[in-house]
């Protein structure tokens, strides 16, 4: 069995948080001398030692260090938030747990949410990052209007499109070590002006097969298939 | 915009089911002559139009019919169903709108759940099927013994196992146009016997990807991996 897995991102403090010091102290009930894993979700696995514990304060000792770098291909998904917010973070924790290396949200012209909680969803994602034992932290970035989105410096772009006039199919479209990333649309799809923007900006359509599928499982079986793709 | 689709197995009957015809009237507020879509589940598609509304009952005539071929490959996930329900309800939605053919519960020797509401998951899966506008309703089997599932009749078998000795993935050992079932371990993973015994019957090892995934997102990436080697 494994050392229980924290997230700390500056682990210089020596201390844990203090929602995982008493994560660590009340619900573990680890004691002084124990060994926790750490990651700083920037490549790192720490195995620390716990010190004699304060007030609801785990405080610890780096003992090793390892270092995991980055898989060769990245990817990326930006979707437009679905009203019901559940089926985002449902999203957000497949999604790391999966593998992702950042997820942006866009507002686009049909857009039904109009705003996000990134605090929650961050905290999902922590959660989903332990629970899978990575080390690297997916970036979730604060919802933007979509013309943004067409900005990203991303090697190979798609935008998912329920359209029957394309045949072409996502998988198909992968190439193995690029960066990756696709949109995913509203409930409502995009708009027409939406999708000649991206088609503009080098965006290719893609189908995700021959279901018509929720905003949030588009999502995630864009993800799962680009992982696919990459680490093979 | 497409009609409503409703899913009523038996179409001779003439009526929708009482809840079917209350969200019919009340819901949608549909009135006499107005065509509503019906799938019996069996690959037909029914266009029908309303008769007049008696009191909670929506009576129909069918118009047309049409009906679609299975796919070629089929799909099929056993998974051990995971304590907390909400996931496996989840699963099974996600399942139905990505494609699968049948979805078997199994009781292994490290399960937390030891039964399962069959009705209430099926109601799920009517949903998803409905949303996702398919017209084979996927069969969801009541939970048996895990040595039951060892016996399935189905071509291309494997047992996803997190077991770092297993660099054999399982999208490396699809084959295009075979029917393939994936079986899916508790929490606490197969046991060493339940392993063993899966080996003897024929069925492969295979890893799903890097990460530690939960028994949930585990199903859906084997069903999506399925999905894209059967597809293409």
């Amino acid at each position: 069995m494994a050392s229980a897995l924290f997230y700390l991102p500056d682990v210089t403090s020596g201390v844990l948080s203090p929602e995982d010091s008493r994560h660590a102290l009340t619900v573990l009930r680890l004691q002084k001398d124990d060994e926790i894993d750490i990651t700083d979700g920037k490549g790192h696995l720490y195995i620390a030692r716990l010190g004699s514990p304060g007030k609801n304060q785990a405080s610890f000792e780096v003992v090793s260090r390892s270092e995991k770098p980055r898989r060769q291909a990245s990817v990326h998904l930006a979707i437009a938030p679905t009203k019901n917010i559940d089926r985002m973070e449902w999203l957000v924790e497949k999604c790391v747990e999966t593998g992702i290396e950042s997820i942006h949200f866009m507002k686009c012209a049909r857009s039904e949410r109009k705003e996000i909680n990134l605090e929650r969803l961050q905290k999902v994602a922590v959660s989903a990052l332990k629970q899978s034992r990575q080390v690297w932290m997916p970036a979730l970035q604060a919802m933007v209007p979509f013309k943004e989105i067409l900005e990203l410096p991303v090697q190979d772009k798609f935008i998912a499109m329920v359209d029957e006039s394309n045949p072409v199919s996502l998988r198909q479209s992968l190439r193995k070590n690029a960066d990756t990333l696709v949109l995913v649309g509203p409930e409502g799809d995009f708009s027409e002006e939406e999708a000649a923007a991206a088609l503009d900006k080098g965006f290719r359509k893609v189908s995700l097969g021959p279901n018509r599928l929720r905003t949030e499982t588009a999502g995630l079986v864009a993800v799962v298939t680009m992982n696919l793709a990459s680490s093979q």
